[in-house]
């Protein structure tokens, strides 16, 4: 068995769109207990219970977002760009102390097609770093694809970069990452590289659509 | 022989900076005619001279920026992003009706740290459309490291992503590229996807700093 600090707690935070469903698998799949928040408590539960059919043996409980941010060990934000503002206040005290980890792509789709937006923050995370200010917030996870990687057979094949003016909560999150099969993680320093990681998935989506693939990245010259 | 045509003449601005003579040398090994511009002809000159003795049998000539994208069939831009504004509207005329490729990434350094710029036009290479509006302006090269290209030892490792909203320049650019040893280049579609190509420099050049590492990158999941 791993032991709690192994394994800490993760809330995910909008944990039934599809980055949150395929980051609730992977790491419920590698003995993480997950809460998969929601707006709607009942939906959260309806959610966890239909994850946990796919997997068998894990612990996945579902919660309304705010609950599941105080049960959490690690918070993990998997809302849209454009549901922060009213989501995250409300998790302002459950998060407190917490590593938060930001996955969060600031893109808009207008007709299909993925439009970056500019953060005033500089960048998503930065922003979440506003609107938690008590949190210990990281960015990591945007480049995993989200439509993706709720398919536990489909490998993924990806750096994760982790980003966080908190040294220690950097390294935790770089150590979480690099659990998930196919994944490196590698620190790219102060939370204020979000924004290329942020944008980095914006291209990825991109040549995603011009090429009709599911595109992750790497990294070269560099050992982990 | 190579054809005239796949080899086209390239007039590289700003061939005597680093982005410029790296690129310089290694399309002149590949039997690219290259004319390296410089604001000072004697400068493009000595540079040239330079570049020769390190190769042997390859045509690079030294020239003033001007008369560089005069004679070049492709112009390619390796100034740096602060240099823009000064040095692309003399070259407008010679500019016109010709493949413009921008390398530029728009970044500041300050104390020894890179700052991204966020251009007004949305990229380094949108800008560079707009100051030479008669030219068939594309996006590539920025994520080839710019100090370790000029040393032919040095095997890149990477993918270089090629923007334009000219499908045939698009095209010509991404067959060019494809001819670098360790280059995958790639279509990233429309020129507004510099943006990101750009940032993806940015975050390349933070984790070089970060990791004393000179890195490149690449796109996992999909065939070019």
């Amino acid at each position: 068995m791993p032991s709690e600090t192994d394994r800490p707690r993760l809330a995910v935070i909008g944990g039934t769109g599809p980055a949150g469903r395929g980051l609730t698998l992977r790491f419920a799949a590698l003995s993480f207990p997950v809460i998969c928040g929601s707006r709607s408590r009942e939906r959260g539960r309806e959610v966890a219970e239909e994850l946990r059919s796919t997997l068998g043996d894990v612990s996945i409980e579902g919660a309304s977002n705010l609950d599941a941010a105080r049960q959490g060990d690690i918070v993990l934000l998997t809302i849209p760009y454009e549901g922060m503002a009213d989501t995250l206040p409300p998790l302002r005290e459950a998060c407190t102390g917490k590593i938060v980890i930001s996955a969060i792509v600031p893109i808009e789709w207008r007709e299909g097609k993925p439009i970056a937006l500019r953060p005033e923050a500089g960048s998503a995370a930065e922003e979440a770093a506003l609107l938690l200010p008590g949190a210990r917030t990281t960015s990591a996870f945007q480049t995993i694809d989200a439509h993706q990687s709720g398919n536990l057979d489909y490998r993924l094949d990806t750096d994760v970069l982790v980003a966080s003016d908190d040294r220690e909560a950097r390294r935790e999150v770089v150590r979480i990452a690099g659990l998930l099969d196919g994944v490196r993680a590698l620190s790219a320093g102060r939370l204020s590289s979000s924004r290329y990681v942020e944008e980095v998935t914006a291209l990825l989506i991109t040549v995603n659509r011009i090429h009709r693939v599911h595109s992750g990245f790497r990294l070269t010259g560099i050992e982990a």
